[in-house]
């Protein structure tokens, strides 16, 4: 057996472990009993500290290395070298930096749950200070191993082939040109109707549910289940999307539940001949995301889509003015400048992330001191939306993920937005009924396309390279920009 | 650290790994959409790859040489005996043996199910040969490392410190008053009045959680959901029980959830201080089903409890004739000879284990050959029973255990039922007033006195002698014969 294929054997058990993994997440989120949270606890540790053993043994350098020698098609190049920046980050870490990291996170994240609920930066401080050193330190050292700067390498971490100038020339025309579009649509945009309730639990589920498979999901391969924070989780084979529903309202768990089912496209799309290689594997956080918005974003809450949903919605809960077509536009592309990231709407969204972006850069690079978080945040939220949180719960204690240890994490967001523009303008290039299709229901020709363009090629290229195949041009902001002045400066869109 | 502790380490991550695979087994059970067998089937055999690799490893016999040396408490020492018996029985069988038999057990029991079907023995005696081969293969190499003969290290895979000649001594007064017990029986016992339904799923449910809380089921250590075949899973500290509903009938779902409990108290009250360490585990299948039917047969199916059941039967589903309390323990104890083990009733349950341990014992001896298999069924079946099945689905092709290479594992269910009565008689003695507070639905006397003399010595005892600490004597049949005599034979049982 050449080493390339016993390299090969190595990443599929690691991936059989990780689905293994997966799996336990979900139940935790979705059906373990509180009392259960130390025994997964542990049983997630010594699944993460095998895989860890596995991927930094001997065994894993030398087949590595013996592969290199050996030929390779394109693909298994690909995938071999995916293998390697793996193994380079796994094992650029000394034990003792890796585990004072997972204890500091752990106790920040504790500490974060409190001073959020407390409006008390303070207390978060000294926890998220010690996260942030520890982040940077291990960034540097991988930085080192894979050639690239700390916050590139943080970057890395959940999209390859990004850096900070690439970054920096996308954002600028969106924090240049979206305040004027915002204020703009405040001012002309329509006041839609509230729908009114209740909307039985069963009947959203059911209507979610038909709306999925309409979409692609497969019931065969994949759950529909409820959870505090939605996700979508599972392995390809069997995806795992959760949702949270409230009885008073439908909207906004149903578009939640499309923007999953986006992301479950995507995993369940990937080519079945490399499952378990990293090859294999979805490219990356802002890729996924991208997957996810061209679903919500781009299909479904266009007019085209909301006119068909329209039907449904007055199927399954009865025909009330607020289901008419034009107020379900009204509603589903409302705007308003509000404070929390996680209810922001399309176009006000990408501010949030373009000050986030800003603030986590400079305190990775050591130019923003954490004693000045809370007034550079405030000062940010004022220079680009306008607003001012009361307190700091609502201000740079709102998310999750620096004190989980994740910066880098949060430009995805944006730049996935970025890309389900630029792909969808490409579907519709190539499919001109692209939007009667899916006035019909019919996802097929988008579904197709996606696959074809993005799900198939999984990793195989570089980020970069595959957006110019599937779109023509590298990531840019021209269709996401044309997308928003058409949907909110009251085009067509 | 000591090689001890390193060790006990060591069989803390098996057990954390061995915890994780019983939440994937569950979930596919439970949740699990069929299109992610194949997945699920590569985690658990990666799981389980790596367990045998972790327990097998050089190291392991290095640290259980070391122990040895050191000094140890008794259930130190108890633990560490445990420790190395797994690791002998680990290591006794070649990787080619191991492989040979997984195979041939997997083609076996999908034969089986076919077989079934069409109630073609034909079509399953050659692989069933191979499995059986392989199986003796297997004994009498693990026996000759443990000095056992190769039944008794058949036995011992599911409950330590059983041989022929103690389960040749227990079964012997078994099948020589069981027959004349029944016929007493079906001459003279009442014929019950059938409930009549239906009976809503979520309000059996409900009652079964209830009852459950009340036996002492914590659900925030546990659940309880539906599968095909209802099981008790999870880890100590989540339990996970199934069962499944017939709107039909409620009278046997709500029984099974009951046996499924006894199972579950016994796995949280296992000692806190000793968890993920052999010696803190159950201490075998005889013993575990001990605690299922101490449960379900000794308290839930005596005149006492179906009183206050009853109660809550006419509360839950509406009063009737039927939830009469001489009617529903008329139900609760109904004898029929039947030609199926799983719905037997009590009194003739026993007999369906001494004629499938009579043929497996011939079976593994080299005495039967296969060929003879489902006539020496039928004999067995006529003697014991006085009637015979019309086709193999009904005999000889009932059952998975054989199939799937399950040889030793039929006894532990009558040797439980044995033990169940003998602790009950011991609890009863100990406890004078236990059925009084067993029909006001307060099981907090029978737990106490089980979690004291059962659950807390969980495998720090051989198995006799933690009969002998509890009951005051070796397991025998007496207390069994004796309750059977008082439930069945006229007595106030």
């Amino acid at each position: 057996m050449s080493a390339y294929v016993q390299l090969e054997r190595r990443l599929e058990r690691l991936s059989d472990l990780g689905g293994a993994a997966a799996v336990l997440n979900w139940d935790q989120a979705v059906m373990m009993p509180k009392g259960g949270n130390a025994a997964r606890g542990a049983q997630l540790a010594a699944l993460s500290g095998l895989m860890h053993e596995l991927l930094t043994a001997a065994a894993t350098a030398e087949l590595i290395e013996a592969a290199r020698a050996e030929p390779l098609d394109p693909w298994q190049a690909a995938n071999l070298q995916l293998i390697e920046e793996r193994y380079t980050r796994a094992t650029a870490l000394p034990q003792d930096l890796v585990e004072a990291k997972a204890r500091a996170v752990n106790t920040c994240e504790l500490a974060w749950r409190q001073a959020r609920a407390d409006a008390d930066f303070a207390s978060l401080r000294p926890h998220l200070e010690e996260v942030l050193r520890l982040t940077r330190e291990a960034a540097t050292l991988e930085g080192d191993k894979l050639g690239l700067d700390p916050y590139a390498a943080l970057l890395g971490q959940f999209q390859p082939g990004l850096d900070e100038a690439t970054i920096d020339r996308l954002f600028r025309p969106l924090q240049d040109q979206l305040p004027g579009l915002i204020d703009d649509r405040l001012a002309t945009q329509p006041t839609p109707e509230r729908p009114h309730g209740p909307f039985a639990k069963a009947q959203q589920k059911a209507l979610a549910q038909s709306l999925m498979a309409e979409i692609g999901f497969d019931f065969d391969h994949g759950r529909l289940d409820e959870s505090t924070h939605p996700f979508c989780g599972g392995t390809p084979t069997d995806i795992r999307i959760t949702t949270r529903y409230d009885e008073s309202e439908t909207v906004s768990a149903l578009m939640g539940v499309l923007h999953e089912t986006g992301h479950a496209l995507y995993e369940a799309g990937l080519p079945e001949a490399w499952r378990g290689q990293p090859v294999g594997t979805s490219h990356g956080m802002a890729v996924h995301e991208s997957q996810s918005l061209v679903i919500e974003m781009q299909a479904c809450r266009s007019p085209a889509f909301l006119r068909h949903l329209a039907g449904r919605l007055a199927a399954t809960f009865g025909g009330q003015p607020a289901f008419g077509p034009e107020n379900l536009i009204a509603l589903y592309t409302r705007v308003e400048k509000g404070l929390i990231r996680v209810d922001a709407d399309e176009l006000t969204y990408p501010l949030h992330i373009v000050l986030r972006y800003r603030l986590e850069k400079a305190l990775i690079h050591g130019d923003l001191d954490l004693h000045d978080l809370p007034a550079a945040w405030n000062d940010g939220m004022q220079e680009l939306l306008g607003i001012t949180p009361e307190t700091d719960r609502d201000g740079c204690l709102q998310d999750i993920h620096w004190p989980v240890g994740a910066f880098g994490y949060f430009p995805n967001y944006t730049l996935g937005g970025l890309l389900a523009a630029q792909l969808f303008q490409a579907a519709e290039r190539a499919i001109p009924d692209l939007l009667a299709a899916i006035e019909r229901g019919d996802f097929r020709p988008l579904r197709g396309w996606l696959r074809q363009n993005i799900h198939d090629k999984a990793s195989s290229l570089p980020l970069q390279a595959l957006i110019r195949e599937a779109t023509g041009s590298e990531l840019g902001t021209e269709a996401f920009l044309a997308h928003l002045r058409g949907r909110y400066g009251g085009g067509a869109g």
